[in-house]
């Protein structure tokens, strides 16, 4: 057998703990777990590339089986540079759906020996996303227990 | 590490060609799969349960590490007894993912340990179905390309 | 410039005003226009095709280029026995979209050279269907504006 | 200001967790709620409407502004002969509310000084479902925590 | 019985008919009602914040218990601080219909004692919205019967 | 028979594979197939109008009985200059499917003796978007078999 490895791409501007969830249960299905932070997915972001990484890092660090890069360019691209199985996503609801599943197709045609499979948020995140974290943090609402402490406390500082 | 393996469970009735891609792709990210037959998922059903176990056991032989059960009960328990990682279900519609969400949230909570993993069906896969399949058959439309081969004389005699 | 000639498939049982929108619509597109009731696409109808056929032909005869039939067996190898350039359907919800658009698929598969149009109900037919309507008049609802008038008295004294 | 009475219809077969929300959450908003349970509306009913009506009552002892009556006929004739200002409904997914709007827009037709109002079911319950339950439960599968107590029980005596 | 009063909130740039719609209809079923409409919410908006309340004014004033406010910062602070009972929105379409479950599920959370409900805009407002209404009027198409009348004289003005 | 004429509005930000199979398909049901580039559709957009009509064009040459016109202003409007029974869009995707309703509502108020017909994309384009070719290429990625080779040709030289 020899080593699975999965990749969860995404821009985590920041990382809320629907992400957390989903990257816990896909690291538990492979040997290894990628967790890639791209540059360039987010427009204007609230939180730069490198606050996103130490932030994801603070985030899984109970998660033996997952490293955290910085990436750019194509996804497709990237998942074959690190000889990935497989592209983990998260589902929450029907608008996510499609659009991942058109993204899964066009990176099925990009890199054919990659799959993309899809695990469905637990129900009491299907409300969690990083912009409606931002848009409650930034009026002053209080955003414990939808993302991990040091986000929280990362959100409060930005909009303090 | 320890064996993988993941259940696609189903009435396929008959197995289609779409769900053929599924379990190959399923079977490639794992060690070892089940395809398992549940007696009663299909309300008045065409073919017997030995019939369908039959078709999948030829529709499958090239993949060497799948095999066809026939099974019966819930399927949390089934997946359960035979120490699976994961569910693997393939989604086509926006209609077939609701549906599933709803099973992944019961089947989570039944067997917390096991995950749902959704692969979408090739683009050209997206319209099949097995009741499409036997709409077309019934009344003389050409199935091949649709359907293994064998599926596809079953349903000719079936249907003559 | 050879005539075109478009196909209105249904069960029909019974056309609701939002039918003889749609069908007055496709009607002013085409040269012809056949309007096919198919005996065996409703599950238990209310009505008898025999009565289904006789209903619409009231309810169409005011569209000089429209014709009612019976019909039966598969819709790709009617239409193209016909020698239709197009079928047209009539969409209202997303669930429709997803249905008509795997028939449409397929009946592309069975018979390429005929294509199927996508009409949008009006607005104020949107929640409007023959079960619906069914559902009302059975428990002495009031139907008028939602049905033809022959068909408002069928459905009356079916439900006497 | 005059009394303000809100209508929860349904087949209620059985009542389980996500519909006491609703109720409960409805019965807030006004000074009084009926829960009505169609003798019609569940085809093949696993409970007959007396046992529904009974764990019903029992489900929702604690809202004293709500009760609970058998009902049958026209949701809309009903609701105007109560005199409610509104019906209740509970949202889950997508498909539900594509159906709840056409049934609103038929019952604002029929009734037009009743209005439909929409909750949306806690996100723990957004894949419970009365038949869910009885699937489960027809299994041996575990309920709890999915429906009141006494629903457990009769489920369990109905199954053994 | 205790005063119940609703919040509408919004961006309302401009107010249309299909929000004069779900306004008379929520306004109905409480004792008092607040439109708020949210400076921040709107973004680049095509009227001032005190032109929009003036709209809503002038379109609202048949409405005796109907009060408009400019408001701001989190929509849940700003419903607890008014003490409402409910949050009322409109619902149009799916995807209308999973972003405010997702908003919905938020304001839960941030304010647990005030209910979100939705109202089915009705069919001839199905295809209405803000932004379809200011991209009509910027190539000088007819919004009568779109807008309340100050509305489209406001909108005629702001593109002469 | 009068000339019958179908108008295929958009932005074709550069047309792809998915739009040359929908305007061939509608151009076969009617006479003649105005192919309109709207100059204010896209926002900030990656090609000139001028590049966009001569992309159409090229890729539509093959289509006798097509012409590529550049446009402005309310499409309703250009729909009734030009005289076209039709407007026809390409379906892929239900959020597709919403919004494009919406504007069909919107230009048949606009127009009513203007009709609006959908196709479906083809499977195989179902994840095609002008977007995501657009995204691909930015990366260096291939997108030949998605686009017309100028319009390969032209995004690569974009991007270089």
């Amino acid at each position: 057998m020899s080593v699975r490895r999965v990749l969860c791409p995404g821009s985590f501007d920041p990382i809320t703990n629907g992400h957390v969830d989903i990257i816990e249960r896909a690291a538990a299905l492979f040997d290894e777990c990628i967790v890639a932070i791209f540059r360039n997915a987010a427009k204007a972001p609230l939180f730069e590339v490198r606050e996103r990484v130490e932030l994801c890092r603070q985030a899984l660090a109970h998660l033996p089986n997952v490293r955290v890069e910085e990436s750019d360019g194509l996804l497709a691209d990237y998942a074959r540079s690190r000889g990935v199985s497989a592209l983990a996503k998260g589902l929450r609801v029907v608008s996510d759906f499609e659009y991942e599943v058109q993204m899964a197709h066009m990176n099925k045609r990009l890199a054919p020996e990659v799959e993309t499979i899809f695990l469905v948020a637990r129900p009491e995140h299907a409300f969690l996303s990083s912009s409606i974290v931002k848009d409650v943090a930034r009026f002053g609402g209080d955003v414990s227990g939808l993302v991990p402490e040091p986000v929280r406390r990362a959100l409060e500082a930005k909009f303090r």
